[in-house]
This record gives C-alpha cells, structure tokens and sequence, in this order.
C-alpha cells in the first residue's frame, strides 16, 4: 500500500515542477531545471502527431528538439528554421543512419506510419540512439521480437508511446486499484473509436498501418484494460464487422469487439472501431467500487468519476508530461508505475495479433 | 415521425390521468375513471415480487386484485385479508384451474418460478382467462411456442411482463431515436447484472430457474437491446466464465459476456452477471448522437442523458402504469408501442438459447 504522497511522488506530480495546463493554459515556465541534463531528441515523420509532440515539447523542463528525420526537404527547412535545429541535424530516410555521430542526439522519436517502426527502430538503434517509438510499436509479434533484440544488442533503451501511462487521472485510478478501493475487480469495458475521414490516408492503407482501427485506436482499449486491471489477460474472442468495405479494404478493419477472460475470473469487453462517432469510454467495476473515465484516452482533458465522485488531478498536456518523465527514464533509470519499454508494446502486439486470429477463426484464443 | 405531444399521447401520458410518483411520493390518487372498466386480476405466485406488483397495482386507476393463487394457506389468508380478495376468489395449484368459473376474474398474473410459467399460463388460458406472465415467459422456445399456442386456441391474451416497455425515459429514447435524433444507430450496449444472495433460492436452481443470470437479469440486456436499437440482431456470440461452481451449479450462468451483429451494421455487446456490484447501464449509439440510461432497468427511478442532454420524463412505479397499460391492451385493444405479447417474450426466448448455444459451442449462432 501507497501512501497517497508517497504515491504522487513517486510518479512525480508532488513536485510543482510538474508542467501542466488548465484547460489549455500553460501554467508554467519550460526552463529545465539547473543541474539536469536535457534529453535532446530527433523527431522522425514529421506529420500531424509530431507536430503535436513538437509543439508539447516546448513545455517541457528537460527535453529538447534537436534533430529532425523526414522524406519531405521542405519540412525539414520549415520545422528546422521554427525549431532551432540546424541544417546538419536534419536528416532524411537514406541518409539518417549517419546520426551515429550526431553529439547533440540522445534519442530518436519515430512517429512514421507503423509498417515504417520495425526498419526505422533496427537502424535508429544501430546508430547507437535511444528509441522512443509510437504505438503501435510495430505490425506484429515478430517484428516487435526483433526490435527489442536488436536495441538490447546495440545497448539503447527502447520505449513506446504509451502517453496514457503518465496521466494524472488515469494514475489516480491505477493508485485506487493498488489501495484496494475498488476491491477485487470483477470487469472492465473500453470503448475505442471514432470516424476517420480521408481514406486516402496511411491508417488505411494495410501496407503502411499494418491493419485498421485496432491497429490505431483499438490498442488504446487492449493497453488501457492490463493498466486498469492490473493483470494480462488469459484469452481473447472477438467479433469483426465491417459495413463498409470500399473504404475498409482487405485487411483493414472497421469495428472489432473483443472480449478477454482473465485468471482470477475478471473479464472484459471492448470496442475498437473507425466508424462511430467519438467513442471514449473506460469503465473498471470491482466488488466495492468503480471507475469510469469519459474521456478516458483523447488528447483533450480526460475527465473521471469513481463511487467516491470526481476525480480530482492534474490537467496535462499528455506529450508533455510523457517527454519529461522519458527524460528521466532514459537518463536518470527512473521507473514509471506501468511500462513503457517494448516488452510492455510487445504484449500488446500479441493481444493484437491472437485478436486478429480470434476474429479470423471466431475461436477463442489462449495469450499464456 | 410523431410529434411530440402526439407521441405522448399515444403512449398515455399527455393525460393527466396517469398515475405516477415523484421519488416515491405517490401524486394521484387511484380512482378509476369513471366508465372505464377494471381489469379483474388474480395474482399467481405470492412472492417478493408479487408483493411489489400488489402494493403497484393499489395506485393503478383500472386495475383490482380480485383473485389469489399459492400453495400456501397462510399466504392466501393474509393476502386475502390485506387485497379484500373473498375467500371464493383463492385458490391452490391444485383447485385453480376451476377458476374459469370465477366471473369476478379477467386474467391471471403468473409470477411463478420461470420452470413452472409453461405448466401455470397454459393452464390459466384452458379456464378461460387472459395471461400475464413474467419473463422470462418460460425456459425453453418449445414451451413458449406451446403457450402462445394455447393462449390463441383458447382464444385468451397473453402478455409478458416487460415492465420496461412502458417506462418514459425509456421511452423517450425510444421516440427520440423513431424520430432520427440519433441518426443512423451503430452500437448498443448493456450492462445487467447484481451480486445474488441466498444460495438456496429458486433463481439458483436449474429446475426452477431454467438456467441462470441470463434468464433472471440478462434479460434486460437482450430485451433492451432489441427495444433499443429497434432492429431485431442477425447473430450472437458468447463468453460464459464462472468463478464460484459451489453457488452457480450446472447449467446456472454466473457470467455470460455476449454479442450481437445486425443486418444493419449495428453491433451491440452485453454482459449478463449474478457475481458482480449492481450493474444496470444502457448506452445507445448513433451517428448523431448518444442516449445512456443508469439505472436503465431497475425498480427506482431511471435516469438518462443523452446527447442533448438530461432526459426529463416522469418518475414512475413501473409495475402501476404496466398493469394500466396492460388493462388498456386486455380491454381496450391498445397497441403499446413495444410489444408485450407472446410473441416479444418468445423472441427474446429464442436470443437466451442461441446464447447458452453459442456459449457451450464458442460458435457464433444465426439468429434469422
């Protein structure tokens, strides 16, 4: 059991160097604190999501943009004049194995689409870099298997954009879990999803995401339920529909329900899909109480509620608070409270993988 | 598409005349009107719940107590004494089938356990009188096809007890959703269940209940689905897990995770539980919008929300405006806008042995 401060130090919001934003406004200075060194990071695939980590990253007290990887020079000329980083540190996809030599990098952050993770991954770690690398961490088992060997042989650390797993209210509820105030937990329920609009994208394109919604959304889901529940689910079934199969082609999926069973006799019940309207929904019952978080994963505030009302805790900028507390991971050995490493992205990868096959088979599949 | 007020009146309460209670306080007094006939009711089956349709049927304003059934004597004493039912007017399982001479009777509510609703409906409709039955309306499809098949040859209605079907919140979902403020549906879910006591009661055993949490509470879950999404499903997959084999026997559910796929695209997904804290969540999705509804089945009061937000409808005792509704469609040939008949009880029939089905198989079982 966690005493609540001890808790909240331990996950580092008992500092008040913790920079967070109410309702989008930055309440604190970014100076790094004196005496720490800043992780400096290269930014790889510059589209819509690094333009949300870049712009986060200026709000952080020890993180630093210094360099940038894209296929597209006018990019690297834009975000270099508008990031300060210089012409010698941006880089493209042929010639980026060079950063080896690059001093002024600790880590690259590889933000292209999820076929692009494994190759990107391998070279990034042979270049002697960390890798910090989005979710999900590749498109399947195996490639995720040889990632982790290959950064493990080349002595970096490989972490996975589990922005989820320093949320102050998603921690809040972790923490009640930990203390016992839910009980046992009997069912958790995730509902992932949203519409996705231009269907020229790469997030439906099976080459390049390696799959559709679960690939995309449904993992928030698949990660959300082993933080919530605390244990790796024992078997899964699942139950794919798709009405729309011009847009969601071969391969990729529309709506996915997946249902776990777990040892100690929790089970649970999730949605994955790119065809509703915004679906956000958590819910975790236990015998004495519950949790619900609605929004439980989007970028915008996250906003839950448990049997003992509101739940009370900071407001963040997820990539913010998720950069910072990589700083520490990466230079200080700090240990989150739930992984971010590429075992933590690798067991999701298998969830994802025997879902496909559950799906496919309409069997249930054993994951121990 | 209704008007508002139109809809209202169809479903009886744009009248003033509809009984109802605000947070228990009862706000009408029960008269009937005047010139309107009562329906004459006898109750089978004096348990807890017949205690609570008793005590409702008191501010109904057409419905009387006019007979009782049980196989205990001092059951029919008192209820006799306390409902001024005459001791003419009390019967045993034995002796009740001469209650087709009782011209003071007009139908009998059976609320017997569910094993025993085949043998006591079809008796009830040989001696003459209109059927209610609780749901389930028996445990098998093959009973309840013979009981809607007696009900019609002995030319007798026969309703089934969905207490849900006249509830205003509900209701106003269900007009809400008729009226297109959902949009197209996508998803349903339903969450029913509670944590059972009493190991030794009827619910618990096989021969009288049928089965388990599915033909006591899951039922809510089907049942709103159906009357929810307003699509009957095409096929269901189901999960059973059990964690105590001592209280749950063989053949008694404790947990049945299940789900449903629509000609429509819609997909709906449900859990069914005796083992866990009070659940009773309904939430309904469109492309235009969303309706929840927690409680969405219980005895008290039901609140919603839905994109637009609160639902404001009454508060009403179920079991009072059921039994009003109920002497209306045995009297007066009202249509009820969600079919309470044999046909809607047999319906959700057919769903729980496609699910106990798809359980036991792992398969996923048509429907259609």
């Amino acid at each position: 059991m966690h005493s609540r401060r001890s808790f909240l130090q331990k996950i580092g919001w008992a500092t008040a160097s913790v920079p967070f934003v109410n309702l989008g406004m930055n309440q604190f200075s970014a100076k790094p604190l004196s005496g720490e060194k800043p992780l400096r990071v290269a930014l790889m695939g510059l589209g819509g999501y690094a333009g949300r980590v870049a712009e986060a990253i200026q709000n952080c007290k020890r993180v630093k943009i210094t360099g940038l990887i894209s296929g597209t020079p006018e990019k690297l000329q834009r975000w270099g004049a508008k990031y300060n980083v210089p012409e010698e540190s941006r880089y493209n996809y042929e010639n980026f194995d060079a950063i080896g030599s690059n001093a002024n990098i600790d880590a690259v952050y590889v933000i292209t689409p999820n076929a692009l993770h494994h190759n990107h991954t391998i070279r990034a770690a042979k270049a002697g870099k960390h890798v910090i690398c989005e979710k999900p961490m590749a498109v399947s088992v195996k490639e995720g298997e040889e990632m982790v060997a290959s950064c493990q042989k080349a002595n970096v650390q490989l972490l996975v954009g589990y922005r989820m797993h320093f949320e102050p209210h998603t921690l809040e509820v972790i923490k009640m879990r930990h203390e016992g105030e839910f009980g046992k937990i009997t069912f958790f329920q995730g509902l992932c999803g949203f519409r996705i609009g231009d269907p020229t994208q790469w997030r439906l394109n099976k080459d390049l995401a390696g799959g559709g919604a679960l690939m995309d959304i449904g993992i928030y889901a698949i990660n959300g339920c082993r933080y919530m529940v605390g244990e790796e689910p024992a078997w899964v079934t699942a139950q794919e529909t798709k009405t729309d199969p011009v847009k969601f082609k071969k391969g990729v999926d529309e709506t996915i329900m997946f249902q776990f069973g777990f040892e100690s006799g929790v089970t649970a019940s999730c949605l994955s899909t790119y065809n509703m309207n915004n679906l956000d929904r958590f819910f975790l019952n236990g015998e004495k109480g519950f949790a619900e978080m609605r929004p439980s994963t989007g970028y915008g505030p996250i906003k839950g509620k448990t049997h003992k009302g509101e739940i009370n805790a900071p407001v963040v900028v997820h990539q913010t608070v998720q950069m910072d507390e990589m700083a520490a991971i990466l230079l200080d050995g700090k240990k989150p409270l739930v992984p971010v490493d590429g075992l933590e992205g690798l067991q999701d990868l298998k969830i994802i993988e025997a879902i496909y096959k559950a799906a496919a088979t309409g069997k249930k599949i054993a994951l121990k």
